[in-house]
């Protein structure tokens, strides 16, 4: 079955993603910094149980004991944004439920007991919310969510009370990082209760002009406002990049070519290639792709680039750690036979 | 009719060309620094008798009158080492003898009457001096040269007394430079009474590793001993070289490829390329095919690139001056255009 990002997304020029993410608990067990091992294993019996007769289509959920994950797999999962880096850290007794699409990921036993993940192609929030809400049903039918009328969802941190929803979509901005409008953009963006972060989410870098925006407010606000807030400020940074992608044109459109063109060239002739030489190229790429300048080339295919050749994703390819310079030359194996298929 | 540099030649791997010079002065006429702008047309007009009925083969002689061909014309003939800059400078009065192959240029009324210069493909020195000799018996039958018993042909310049021949060999020396032996070679090759220099001759920088190695003494020397001698140190500059890759593939065979191929990727994808740029590229790629890294490219397509991308010469096919991006943008068309093919 072809993964979630191996498809063509709405707004997929600016738009990589678009994320919802539940954070639920159970009134059964105590919360995560007081559970014990034995009930994180009877909170993963009892979760997929509650998941065995969910009816997803072709889509099936694949339960994985984390633990029976190796470590590079596990690495390579948070290089694909299916799971959290601290989920991956500590692998006892917990559970990933991942559907074969990749764009359902269920986090048993993290920070809160379930944290519900939904991935979409481009900006599509409304599809992700729509299947993360199927999915919070059918268990919220077996089990008993820890939920307060006033407060709403009860979670292990403040922030994610009430609502207990984190929306978030993934951004390519590389015409309002060049021109600088960025950090403006950012003071702007915290004010109407949202935040912009690096590719990896809170305290990462920003790896190929790549960012992510996600709301911050979960009290006092119902899901649906929260992820309209959302979309309507994603809509407005389109319109911003679009127009900052037209001033790079019109100032110096051969300059431009000459970049994108240049970094196509990297792409299909670099020998080592390290992962901050690969995010370069392929922003520059993608950019090229989304302004037309280069032809022939899908955003799938530049998605397939990117969640193919993280480091611990080549490393588990290749069945064990590799040198760094090892890393680079298969990276750009990689690349090389995806460019040519 | 293909051009000198579109055939193939031995040791190319190594060896650009072989050129060598003859300077020679008629008696009947003042030196250069004398003779009168009317003498310099008798001149011109002898030299052109002289060489009427010369048999080359298809390889026909044409005659120019310097100051008729335009000044982009001239410096693109010195980009194609065909004239010096000096004749190019000042056109008046001057004649230009070039044949359909490129590889036999005769100045007339340089900085001495008669600058005969033969130019072959690889380290191939005899066939240039047997060329440059059948041509300099024909002028000899008419004209009556300036020849002391004692001290061989008279020249405007001392340095060129005695034989009055330059013989030089364009070698790529990438490996040598990266190694840093390149310093160590000069200092030897100049106790040997050669000497080595940048791409253009005397006081010009070294682009693309491309350097100049010539005889500097004419006096108290036969022609074939001051070949002989430049011959038998390319021959071990050569050798040097060689094993020099060799060290470069045996450090890091990897970064080798890399450098290469990313310079293969910037000929083909860049859209904006300078000079600089270019003669960095090509260099590295000449390397490539010359140890087998890149196959399916030839010395001769190589050899093409850089006699069509020289500045002058590209604003020579454009008809006028153009501002540097437009060269490099037009400079980059040529490069993908050629490669193309």
């Amino acid at each position: 079955m072809i993964k979630w990002y191996q498809t063509q997304g709405p707004d997929n020029g600016i738009v990589l993603s678009s994320r919802i993410r539940l954070a639920r608990n159970i009134v059964d067990f105590p919360f995560h910094s007081k559970i014990s091992f034995e009930q994180r294993e009877q909170l993963n019996q009892k979760v997929a149980a509650a998941l065995e007769n969910i009816n997803l289509g072709e889509n099936k959920l694949r339960f994985y004991k984390l633990d029976e994950l190796s470590q590079l797999k596990r690495y390579s999962l948070v290089e694909q944004h299916e799971i959290s880096r601290e989920f991956a850290a500590k692998p006892e007794h917990r559970m990933l439920v991942l559907s074969e699409d990749h764009s359902i990921s269920i986090m048993v036993n993290e920070e809160d007991h379930l944290r519900i993940q939904v991935i979409t192609n481009g900006l599509d929030l409304a599809k992700a919310y729509q299947l993360c809400n199927q999915i919070d049903d059918v268990l919220d039918e077996t089990l008993t969510y820890a939920f307060d009328e006033k407060l709403g969802y009860l979670t292990s941190c403040p922030t994610n009370l009430g609502t207990g929803l984190r929306a978030s979509v993934m951004m390519h901005l590389p015409a309002l990082e060049q021109t600088g409008l960025i950090s403006q953009l950012t003071s702007t963006i915290n004010k109407l209760g949202l935040t912009i972060r690096g590719t990896y989410g809170e305290g990462s870098s920003v790896i190929g002009s790549i960012y992510q925006i996600s709301n911050q407010i979960t009290l006092g606000i119902t899901e649906q406002d929260a992820i309209q807030n959302l979309e309507s400020v994603a809509r407005q940074i389109i319109e911003s990049e679009e127009k900052a992608r037209e001033n790079l044109r019109n100032q110096d459109s051969r300059q431009l070519e000459d970049i994108v063109f240049r970094s196509l060239g990297t792409l299909k002739y670099a020998r080592l290639l390290s992962g901050n030489d690969f995010f370069k190229a392929v922003s520059n790429v993608r950019l090229g792709v989304s302004m037309g300048i280069i032809p022939d080339l899908s955003y799938t295919k530049l998605n397939e680039l990117m969640n193919l050749t993280g480091t611990a994703t080549i490393c588990d390819r290749a069945g064990k750690q590799l040198p760094p310079e090892e890393r680079d030359y298969v990276r750009s194996a990689v690349i090389r036979e995806k460019l040519e298929e």
